[in-house]
């Protein structure tokens, strides 16, 4: 048997995945970062097909992460967790920086960044999973990195429904 | 430029990964589980070449996670993350069980079980990333799931040298 609140006991960190190709930037939040190997240092990403970040990513072929701290609020990560790419400019009024690939990426509420070349794609059903290769990295400051139990519990927020890990209620 | 330690404000849980085959049982200590897709639900785990259970999941096409709870201690971490299952049994006088597939897990230090059967493999170089679809779970009790964070922070834990976050000190 299958109970999918088992898999709540997992713990993640809260990420914006960003990139830009020739249609414009994209991102959105995610909690899917992890890191695979150490030499080089690769990382996996999941994103939901239907996020607008996912098609930016698959078509340019890579994307920045950057690792939200706990100063983010709901209102910062409502923008980049529960509005679309296709509606909004989510860094619209955001401190700003790109990566060495033009990927744009905010540096507030962030503690850290990875700037990553896709070397494979694998389509997991809903999402692709990018394994990604980190070719920059940028200190951010010295913010707490956010937990997903701390969004959940803290700042009492919600899973969007095309997260890797939603469960409707 | 890349500098690895911007990558240890990525956050992440500590879970136990065990397999048998034929050969038999063997298990280690990863950082790596991430589920991926809601529906199913998927997760990824990266698991280095060089450890007996990558072989065993490779071989079986099976494995189990369980997820540490605050209340495992540096020895029950050193016996899956510091030693090798093909010098030690791993599991001997811990309280055991085995998941639908014959997988062998403890219950001792653990919150929660999920039981994956591969569905695909990604060759990461020093790491194969295994994408297994869970088929079952467990709670194993309302212990505080350990963080990588608490691991370091509290316990002064080091990270092994096959990890995928491993630095050269």
């Amino acid at each position: 048997m299958v109970d999918p609140t088992v898999m709540f006991k997992h713990s993640y960190g809260l990420y914006i995945v960003s990139s830009k190709d020739e249609e414009g930037a994209a991102a959105c939040l995610v909690n899917t970062v992890t890191q695979v190997t150490a030499e080089p240092i690769q990382v996996v990403v999941s994103v939901n097909k239907d996020n607008v970040t996912c098609g930016r990513i698959a078509a340019s072929g890579h994307f920045a992460v950057t690792v939200l701290d706990e100063s983010a609020d709901m209102p910062f990560i409502g923008r980049f967790g529960f509005r679309s790419s296709a509606d909004i400019d989510k860094f619209e009024g955001l401190s700003c920086a790109t990566d060495e690939f033009g990927d744009v990426y905010t540096t507030d509420h962030c503690c850290g960044m990875c700037a990553c070349a896709v070397r494979q794609t694998v389509d997991a059903g809903t999402h692709l999973v990018f394994l990604g290769e980190v070719v920059e990295t940028r200190d951010l400051g010295d913010g707490t990195p956010m937990t997903y139990s701390y969004y959940h519990t803290t700042l009492k927020g919600k899973t969007p429904p095309k997260a890797a890990s939603y469960v409707a209620e």
